[in-house]
């Protein structure tokens, strides 16, 4: 049986792990609520230490840390999802983990998460276990095509992943994996990308914006825009398949599921991302409540807010170098810069959001 | 000759005077930009220290800790305009102040700022100088009907009035301000009060945000709806309103002009604001860029936002105990709590804003 807490209020605090760029929204969004916050992370200077009055550099594993950060806390949250199950275990034992290790242990593992979406009888891209090279060769002969092998967890902007169009590469690719479980995922040949990023609070409400369309380059988000093409019932659609991974994970707060759009109109269950998502950061601008306060507000217990969208908009990443021209940006949208002192290679520094006045409600 | 400055680079640090639910916003909004803060506030605990890494409690006149103050920040701005003038000219010495020692002098003082008002060529109430009981006499006769009588500094939230109707109240009033100067007022019989909130950039840019109406209860703002009763003609004349004021301060920065609109529709301005304003809080959620941010950018030398509005909105205050409703208020709107410990009689301790679909562009 679920325990029930009291909501945290004005003026209790909650706790973030990770202080990248979504730690640094989450404590933003936290501060519009009067909810204080203390920031958690593995290394000094984080983006989401220059916005909070308490925060701590440590270790993810270091429990006696994490329970003394925990018992500081009414809430703790993370902006990542890789933790160690032991560590989100520990923090249990000493305040309410939002979302929950179940949520957590399924979606940090693309074999258990596939295998939870195809339990619920939604479409996902066919896919096969794999712990070996031999697994591997006769994986691919299973799929009768291209297909991609992924690292089964830590995998991320198309990190751990492989594209294979042979039995002899997808053992190659297992191999440069040096062990690490994998599955082999057929290739899917959709017409473009969305997702949805919705919210379920810990009374049970639900709460889902508007579904994105989303272009990716070289693996790393590129451009979010709302509208989509889906079409009115595809919206539905994809809207419902997330109510249903979020009741089917007893989740609490805001998470993201990525959706292939195959050419016939089908939405194939891509990822699960169990946290606030870069496909929902146009809500900060395009609605009255952010994905980054509804999160707030479903770990904090409070009531969800209203994620009905105000204008249409085009959430760009700023990548790399990208960022040197903040000047020019800044006359073209609401920019959003990181707090990142260093701009490197494929790192995400910034967003930019430009809003259009709403054609499709 | 004006000194021209580089903008402040991403990273770099805006000092902020004032800890209370203006700095804290202000904070908020810098973070967004990349930008660091460093918050200086005359006690401690004040809500703006909740949402920087950089915070000090000293007093306003503390020439030594406001000059490391200076030195640690790349440029500084405040959250009220009463800072002495011999502060901001010695934080001036250190770094770019904004907006400037000139514009806080001439707003300081209702007998300078209505003189100068008057001095545009715009409307006002007939005011006189009033710096003895016998003067106040004199005024009340000359005014001819109702009056206030105003203390020159220091008021604010109907603190330091009084409204008199007989030359013996004048009198009377001016004793029970203990000499402070004063202005007599005429009493204006206006329709409804307005206000425009507006930006100046340091290359002499300037963007106003739609005007909203504004209802007061017990001096203490609270409600701005936009869009307001003005008309597009008024709406037109109030934007050149402000901009014919910041531009003859050379001001920098966001400030606010309010206005009573009489009967006839003329416009008269009351007061001028040197800083971001509670009747530009809903900003936040119907612009892109809200005052907040475009305050932190004016200071910055960076471009000005786009003031354009997406929805209709109406922010309400919540003040003192109301704040206890907070659950129930949490499902109506996008609520704004300033992390204020205790709640008292007639503090401002949060706001909500409620959008609704734009029907006036």
């Amino acid at each position: 049986m679920k325990t029930l807490h009291k909501p945290v209020p004005p003026g209790g605090t909650i706790g973030i792990i990770g202080g990248g760029q979504l730690g640094r929204m989450l404590a933003l969004a936290a501060a519009r609520l009067g909810l204080k916050t203390y920031i958690y992370n593995d290394a000094p200077d984080a983006p989401a230490f220059q916005v909070t009055g308490q925060s701590i550099a440590a270790p993810y594993d270091d429990l006696e840390k994490l329970a003394a950060f925990a018992d500081a806390c009414d809430a703790v949250t993370f902006e990542f999802e890789n933790l160690p199950a032991h560590a989100i275990a520990h923090l249990a034992e000493h305040v309410p983990v939002r979302p929950g290790a179940q949520a957590l242990a399924i979606t940090q593992d693309r074999l258990s998460e596939k295998t939870f979406v195809e339990k619920l009888g939604l479409k996902t891209a066919p896919f096969f276990d794999v712990t070996s090279a031999g697994q591997a060769c006769e994986a691919f002969g299973k799929l009768g095509g291209r297909g991609i092998l992924k690292t089964r967890r830590f995998g991320y902007d198309g990190k751990g992943q492989a594209k294979v169009s042979s039995a002899d590469e997808a053992a190659k690719a297992f191999e440069s994996f040096k062990g690490a479980p994998a599955i082999l995922e057929g290739f899917v040949d959709f017409a473009y990308e969305a997702s949805v990023v919705a919210a379920r609070g810990a009374d049970g409400g639900f709460a889902a914006y508007d579904p994105p369309e989303n272009d990716h380059e070289n693996h790393i988000l590129r451009r979010s825009t709302v509208p989509s093409r889906l079409s009115a019932p595809q919206v539905e659609e994809a809207k419902m398949i997330a109510r249903q991974i979020g009741d089917a994970l007893d989740y609490v707060g805001v998470f993201a599921v990525e959706l292939f759009v195959a050419a016939d109109g089908a939405l194939l269950v891509n990822e699960i991302a169990p946290r606030v998502h870069n496909t929902g950061h146009w809500t900060i601008e395009a609605c009255a409540c952010s994905q980054f306060e509804q999160h707030i507000r479903a770990v904090a217990g409070w009531p969800l807010g209203d994620p009905v969208r105000h204008a249409d908009a085009v959430m760009e990443n700023i990548i790399g170098a990208e960022v040197e021209a903040w000047q020019s940006l800044a006359r073209t949208g609401a920019l959003h810069l990181y707090g990142k002192a260093e701009s490197r290679l494929g790192r995400k520094m910034g967003h930019i959001t430009r809003l259009k006045p709403l054609t499709k409600p």
